[in-house]
């Protein structure tokens, strides 16, 4: 079983160790050792981790492809990495790839390509590194009905939200030290603005609900807005920060059901699971009808656990291989409409500052019950917050915490808009989603 | 595609339930629609559940097995199942079973016997319910090192333990509230005493380490020498006390490579993601060279959620039939020697009541040094507990709370024997392990 492996930075040098140290354990699992026949990559002249035999290194990756039952993207990126798999295809290889940028935009031409030509195209690494999940959403929930999919799936903003929460850093710093500690890239964006998130969004939904979601389908909103004030807010009224993948079974205006997903930061009850994820770590949680509450948890990056993932993909193709058959292929059948950003339905968080006086709160009420939104609970005088008390205490302005039922992100809008008309509102400080609960 | 479902009590009426609501989704996913030919049942003339055609029942299971593709065993027990799987996969047709006590008495059997037909025996509903964890050990993980496998895999045990943790109720007020909600049964022997903790655990291990574990390989202690004052020191010392199925890499006192494997009530640390475990949930952490820390969770009983996974294992070996191929097989290659208790090596916390004068902590802690057991802690006074400052104030006795770092069960049990040898020891109060740190 010939292996080819295209890239060679910290994902790649991590599936070559684990290649050549697991030799017998993966020849025993497969039935068939596993050849590495090379490595290609850019430049076959800079110096290289030992594991990697320089022998194996060639620039040749469109030459590599050809000469292998099994090839690995790890290169990442959209081109040549796209080429390469439609070429690797073409010549009856086996794919296993990492690339989650590539699959949220451009998956259904790979899993096309693949499905032509009767090879295996696998990809638990692109989603929440080492965690399984891919394939638990593809396989062991198969015969459920996934309603809903909240995901923390990128580790550089659970770090530095956990920063924030823990430490009291505001955002700025905190991102420094994840620069620090290399989970930030030098230029955070694709992080920080939940590009990252809302690409394996995309891929999640898409295998959750049997629809074709791409990333444009994506709405996305990152955690470059979110301050300290919000952080420590959270964790008073019993949240925590997180930025989630949100990807849900909903229905339009006209009730025609359809697939709502979105990435965006939101209040987690800390009692739920997902607030527990510390750190860079990841997780998935699912809610399925029959299974009820399911969540996947562990290390979404890093070179070692996302080969681990990789390898465990590149067992099950080449398996196949030796004893026939072939795995799941893409399945789109349900052809859910995606709905929306305005049809998302979730309960909010309001913090606004208003003058302080009697009546100032049913004008407020009001104005929600207009927009049919309803009312779970408000809070005024919020226990342990001094600097909020003396200011009460002034008798100027009071501080109203508005948490909302489920609404749809429309009739939410139109509120917030009707509120910051009112002359007795000083500002609306923040509007955050509370998810999970 | 012709499936029988052997039993309709909880698990297997949901298991029709969802053969028949989700009939065209399943359809879809299969390649080809399922048609549910029986469902066996002792007795045809009792009432049952208005999802299931009474048409479809009969008392003839032997007969029913040899009319079906994919035979769905849910009827629990080892005979008249064990019988009945093997006529099924005589017969050629593919098992799916959640019979935990059944794998983990006679698995090698049935694979054996799947094996030499060339049919595929699934069984992800016989370990923690809902929660995916057979096919990710068996799939995802393949091309990884396990270390160590730590489930909190029974939802009665820990149900109890949260009451008691949560609620200060004792074990036998904790065991009637979950009798009186259903998560116990009237007899609650095999969760308490972690009989069925150890089948998970055998089975377990058995995937984790290419390795036949059998349940009398397993250390088994159940959680009723447990007292309510266990579960407050537990607290007290920054932990959660949980029934632990435990499988893990070691190694004999000669060094022989080997497994391990027990159930037992362990303090484990409450920052560790298995202590917000809470209620009738279960939840599997893994240890693994190259993925790290991953944990899957969910819950591990219930018709619903038992069935959830049941139907991901038809489909899987229902898409086998349809497009070729089969699943992974027994894997035993690494044959490691299962290790005896005395080899597993963890810490430990002691309590224990001594007499109050100076020099008797120097004692206790010769004696650990002698049996090469080392100190990570002791503490004597510990903050917020009046009543042992009120008899530390009265001056006749201290207690000493003492953590070890790891030893082996041999070296704690000799140490144990001999501290409860000093004169200046009252009693030793409990001994626990402590996981997970």
């Amino acid at each position: 079983m010939r292996v080819a492996v295209l890239g060679c930075g910290v994902v790649g040098t991590q599936v070559v160790r684990l290649l050549t140290t697991q030799a017998d354990d993966l020849a025993a699992r497969v039935g068939a050792p596993l050849q590495l026949v090379g490595v290609a990559v850019r430049d076959t002249s800079v110096e290289r981790d030992p594991v990697v035999d320089p022998a194996l290194l060639t620039a040749d990756a469109e030459g590599l492809v050809t000469r292998a039952d099994v090839v690995v993207e790890v290169m990442g990126g959209i081109e040549p990495a796209r080429g390469l798999i439609l070429r690797a295809i073409e010549h009856g290889a086996a794919v296993v790839t990492a690339n989650k940028a590539l699959l949220a935009q451009d998956g259904p031409t790979l899993y096309a390509a693949a499905d032509a030509a009767g090879v295996d195209l696998y990809f638990e690494a692109a989603v929440a590194g080492a965690i399984p999940i891919v394939r638990p959403v593809r396989e062991s929930l198969v015969g459920d009905r996934i309603r809903r999919v909240l995901g923390i799936v990128n580790g550089t903003t659970n770090y530095v939200l956990d920063k924030m929460a823990t430490e009291g850093l505001d955002l700025e710093q905190a991102v420094k030290e994840a620069q620090a500690l290399g989970y930030a890239e030098a230029d955070p964006t694709a992080d920080v603005e939940g590009y990252d998130a809302a690409a394996k969004a995309a891929i999640l939904a898409s295998l959750a609900f049997h629809t074709r979601v791409s990333l444009d389908d994506v709405d996305r909103e990152g955690i470059t807005a979110l301050t300290a004030d919000d952080v420590a807010w959270a964790a008073r009224t019993g949240h925590v920060l997180k930025l989630l993948a949100i990807a849900e079974r909903g229905e339009a205006e006209d009730g025609t059901p359809g697939v709502q997903v979105r990435v965006h930061p939101a209040l987690v009850p800390a009692s739920h699971p997902l607030a527990g994820v510390r750190g860079a770590f990841n997780a998935v949680f699912v809610e399925a009808e029959a299974a009820g509450e399911l969540m996947f948890y562990g290390r979404g990056a890093g070179g070692a656990p996302t080969a681990s993932a990789v390898l465990g993909d590149v067992v099950s193709v080449a398996r196949h291989r030796v004893l026939g058959g072939r795995g799941p292929v893409e399945s789109s059948y349900a052809d859910l409409p995606v709905l929306p950003a305005e049809a998302a339905r979730t309960r909010y968080q309001m913090r606004l500052d208003v003058v302080d006086r009697p009546g100032v709160l049913a004008q407020v009420a009001a104005v929600l019950a207009e927009h049919g939104v309803s009312i779970e609970a408000v809070r005024q005088t919020p226990v342990g917050d001094d600097a909020l008390e003396n200011a009460l205490a002034a008798g100027e302005i009071a501080r109203l915490v508005i948490t909302t039922h489920a609404a749809t992100e429309r009739a939410l809008r139109g509120t917030v808009e009707s509120i910051e008309g009112l002359d007795v509102v000083r500002r609306v400080i923040s509007v955050l989603r509370v998810e999970g609960a």
